[in-house]
């Protein structure tokens, strides 16, 4: 599936948190065998996440997964603006309604409308359970694509990730991964080698991370690919193998 | 100005890579007074780069900032990419040239296609030193728009931007904050008061992170401002005065 993920806050956006929720998520979507084509990250607008969610959707997402928003704070209006770039009311959800008043029950705490507030989401939603926090995650299908809102608490997002994920991203593929680490060459020695490498392998993705520099060289190369044919692994294994074979040949080293 | 960062490469997008690169971007265009309105990634792709490029211009951005695809690998095509979406050629630039021609001289390495390479920029474009790798980065104003483009790995991106910002992103204001840490309280309690506090103070930011969890709460409000207005300023402490005296009369603790 091509995946979206919408990353929602301020805090973003002034360099004040970093975004590793999506990086999270993103590793979590390929390894289940998915296609992450497009991170974005806006603060809380209306304006500004409906048209992200417009974009999204034009270019091609089969499934968008936002994050942050959801919580009790006026600035938290994920909710709202999924419903009005949808289109749809935005309406007390009963189910997630029974799972808000439960937790505050459980505090001991009244219903206040700021907390009643986590249960409000946009029509035909149905609440996903957050097994850390308090406000209910919701998924819902728009023409056709799915539309997944995550909080934005780290732990919150993993746990509630985690607990829902087989729904609505089910393992369609296997991440298969080598690594090659090379030492004694410039990036720019071992560019055409990979270029070549990469032309005659069309289903292996090979990507250098430069960890030195171009003089005193380490460079690690990812050498990968998403599926669950065991003839496409073989076929990265053989491309790492050749890569390990062709460093050595032209005076580099291949290093743990 | 408005600013919107643009980083590139499929290792962000397959969690390989946690996004720092445009955290500490946004920290820094924070600081000098300036406002990061969207954060997008997207892969080493030429169409997804000339989109988000188009999507940038078009929603208001004054300067975008992109990040990575400058190296000498087949996949780093990003100045190729700009050159596409501004409709310009993509042409060997004689300054870019001499820094990477001198770069390869003290190594004592040769020029070849891929390195020559790095010195292709967009037909207008001025290129910037890298104080730390080697790759230039550069920058072009396109119908008032400033692109800046700037390399992936984390220590050139700091070095660059920190030889050339004065130039493209001067300091228009400071950036003021105040944190304040309030224990004992859930943050759907909090919710009111800030949304009292943040209704009657336009110029001032206040953005709750909750840090424990609903019952067990710790919760960081973070109160800030972005001006050179002593006033202003003032205004935004009496802020922040104002939320610890609240949440002491609500029943809540104010902590180190």
């Amino acid at each position: 599936m091509r995946i979206q993920i919408l990353s929602i806050g301020y805090e973003l956006l002034i360099g004040r948190v970093v975004n590793t929720n999506a990086s999270w998520l993103s590793a979590e979507a390929t390894r289940r065998g998915h296609t992450v084509e497009r991170i974005a990250c806006v603060g809380d607008s209306e304006s500004w996440i409906g048209s992200e969610l417009d974009y999204s959707i034009t270019s091609g997402a089969q499934i968008i997964i936002t994050t942050g928003g959801l919580g009790p704070t006026f600035d938290d209006i994920t909710a709202q603006a999924v419903a009005k770039a949808l289109g749809r009311n935005l309406v007390l959800n009963e189910a997630a309604f029974t799972m808000v008043a439960k937790k505050y029950e459980s505090l001991g705490l009244p219903l206040t409308p700021e907390r009643r507030k986590m249960a409000e989401l946009p029509e035909g939603s149905t609440p996903l359970e957050n097994p850390v926090g308090t406000a209910p995650g919701f998924t819902l299908l728009h023409k056709g694509v799915r539309i997944v809102c995550l909080p934005g608490v780290p732990e919150e997002v993993k746990g509630m990730f985690l607990k829902h994920a087989d729904t609505f991203l089910p393992q369609e593929g296997e991440l298969f991964e080598q690594s090659v680490r090379v030492a004694g060459l410039p990036e720019s020695t071992l560019a055409p080698l990979i270029a070549e490498l990469v032309r005659k392998n069309p289903y292996v993705y090979i990507k250098s991370h430069p960890k030195g520099s171009e003089g005193e060289s380490l460079i690690e190369v990812h050498v990968y690919t998403v599926s669950n044919n065991p003839r496409v692994r073989e076929l990265c294994s053989s491309v790492a193998e050749k890569l390990r074979a062709e460093v050595v040949r032209i005076g580099g080293r291949v290093v743990d």
